[in-house]
């Protein structure tokens, strides 16, 4: 069960506040050796490890436009009306991140801005297993549509029939993905990085996916192909105080518990008499759950941690840098102002974080094992790259001139210096 | 000299964009062995490589407060004036970049927005060499102290007699880095990714330097410690019609070409009597170069590309996606708004790329090697994160309940539910 610890001095918060780790050297080799044969095979080694780790021979990777159109009849009306209503949330939010900006005059006649532009290529990679994760489509398609992304592939492993779960593709194809692949695994991130017959090559990769899809994403990075963000196990800080609903904290930290047994839970409080109250809600909670043994081995992971002071309190939280991080407290607004690291960030009772995996309007993509120390979830930003323009007048030109050639000259930089002094000889 | 490819056919134009491709597996392992001996050693390490690759046994490696503060008193008040007008410029357009953002109701009762939190440890690698790149200094740091990085860190390599060069100290002092030490290649970017007795350890590492330190930065990024973008040589693409005039893209190209042997330049244009006058012009503005010798090598891996028409013009630049685009054209502005891919756009005949390099106050640290399809260049934004917040009221969650609950049944995700249905069940 999940280990308390009372009032640790702050030299002992690192050891508590590790993460279980995980070492992925160990299949860097087979990973390796998958993305050369898809480089040197294509089409032909996609078949061969579709067959060795999906069971089944493809002759076609691509789903057809009939099957993507028809994803939706294989499910509920209440399900689309679902899909349909985060749809919107998730727009709306992420239609406000798309900006344009204002030009500056950095001095009289130098104007500097920047300009959005969408990146043309992406690939969104979705995980196959028990759980139909269609709730991330939604999240990685609809920031893509929306930044304008030209081309928006989606790769997820098909079962031993051949198929991807019809929310999948649903959503897919309500979200604006051009095309959809039967692909799973790191060789489905080979294929994105380098091209096959079938799979057209992307700029940038996205999604999340078991050790072998991460190794390959840290891979294929290293040989320049952008990815979303470095990635580890969910997890979940909760900062509560007595004024805290113990029900719910119990609820909020099962819910990221079930996520699987390598989840994180770590609670943080201020309050001896809320960790027991919290404890036996658990206890009480975790036996009604369909996915209870998951639950209990990522507990065992986890950790509640006393606190004397909500100062205290928030410096652990912020040394944790957790993906989601839930203010179950008096003050919380305040309190959230002062947070400095975290994914995604939940602000009172009624703001438990599932709301934000599937329908707030944030984002799900984001960074977990403290990276948001360094990195912030997906967003539009994301699909975009930002290009800086400067236009000069003649004049501007004739401002900055001197500042320039004194600089490039002390860098050893002549010709630096000359291409703006031809310039003025010339006027 | 550089090589003229006239009216190529769209299949042809890969291979014509390549970029001289230099392979850094060869020296990996030994900058693992070195990352390694730092993890391992710390501070010891750190002097034995210095003595080693720097030429001189460090006792301190951290630069003394007099040190920094009398750096200004070995410069030229000219050179002073000209850095304080280029951080002024830096300053202006950067700090444009720093905004806050409203929060969305995505639906009623469901509040949503984005709050910019500096990264808190941050470090600048400046690389050492024949040109001391003190504008360099000014490019990272002035963003970092905008963001508000409570700890901005640079490493440097000293000279054999223990000194960095005025310039790097003097930017660094007034642009607000925190602390210099006198370290560097592979074993700065070590100190800085894990932290030694002097060093403390960053969450991200920004900067240009060779070979070893972009394979040091490669590795250590695969562990988890963020960097700016991938490095690559820098180059220059020049698009430009009948209108430009020669000697001034003749200037601009020499200017890229001066940066190093390994630099490319590409110059795409629609006017072949302009291809003509403009060789000319390199020629006869190339013997006057300081740094003629490596100019003549770096045209020798670029390309003159003489196309048909504008459109062919502009999709070959966007193929190439060049950290630098100068529009030498009419109706430059029109252009420049159909450019997909590039760091940094220069507009226009009194726009030249060496503004960019020191003043007019856009980054200097840009996406090279084809990277900018996918990446932007260094900004304010570099140097924070975006954490998501919702605050959801009671009607909010009751709006949003079914939507959630439904979603997470059908992940098989029943806790997620639960954290929802548990706060209905208690109003």
């Amino acid at each position: 069960m999940i280990k308390l610890t009372k009032y640790p001095s702050p030299d002992q918060w690192e050891e508590l506040l590790a993460r279980p780790y995980s070492d992925n050297a160990p299949l860097m080799a087979s990973v390796k050796e998958i993305i050369a044969a898809v480089q040197a095979k294509g089409d032909t080694a996609l078949r061969h490890y579709t067959a060795q780790f999906d069971g089944i021979e493809l002759a076609d990777f691509q789903v057809g436009r009939a099957e993507l159109e028809q994803a939706g009849n294989l499910l509920t009306d209440e399900l689309k009306a679902a899909i349909q209503q985060a749809k919107q949330n998730i727009e709306a939010f992420h239609r406000s991140q798309h900006k344009s900006e204002d030009a500056v005059e950095t001095m009289p006649g130098v104007l500097c801005w920047r300009e959005n532009r969408a990146i043309n290529k992406v690939g969104l990679y979705i995980p196959g297993g028990t759980a139909p994760l269609f709730s991330t489509v939604l999240m990685l398609a609809i920031p893509a549509a929306l930044a304008g992304c030209a081309e928006i592939i989606l790769c997820s492993p098909c079962n031993a029939k051949g198929t991807i779960h019809p929310a999948i593709l649903y959503c897919a194809q309500l979200a604006g993905v051009h095309k959809v692949y039967k692909i799973g695994g790191a060789q489905a991130i080979a294929a994105m990085a380098y091209g096959t017959q079938t799979v057209p090559a992307v700029y940038k990769i996205f999604g999340p996916g078991n050790q072998y899809v991460t190794a390959a994403k840290q891979l294929v990075q290293v040989a320049g192909i952008a990815i979303d963000m470095p990635a580890g196990p969910s997890e979940v800080c909760v900062l509560a105080d007595a004024a805290a609903n113990p029900a719910y904290v119990a609820a909020d930290l099962l819910a990221q518990a079930e996520h699987g047994p390598d989840s994180q839970v770590v609670l943080v409080t201020t309050s001896e008499s809320f960790v027991q109250s919290c404890l036996e809600e658990i206890e009480k909670q975790v036996i009604h759950l369909t996915r209870k043994d998951i639950a209990l081995r990522a507990l065992s992971n986890s950790r509640v941690i006393l606190v004397k002071t909500m100062l205290e309190a928030v410096q652990i939280t912020d040394q944790y840098a957790a993906e989601h991080l839930i203010l179950h407290c008096e003050n919380a607004d305040e309190i959230a102002v002062q947070i400095k690291n975290a994914g995604s960030v939940f602000i009172g009772p009624y703001s438990p974080e599932s709301i934000g995996d599937y329908a707030s309007g944030t984002n799900h993509t984001l960074p977990t094992n403290g990276y948001a120390r360094a990195y912030s979830g997906v967003s539009t930003d994301s699909f975009v790259k930002k290009i800086t323009y400067q236009k000069l007048t003649k004049d501007g030109l004739n401002n900055i001139a001197k500042t320039v050639m004194v600089m490039a000259e002390e860098e050893g930089l002549q010709a630096h210096a000359a291409a703006v002094k031809i310039r003025l000889g010339n006027q």
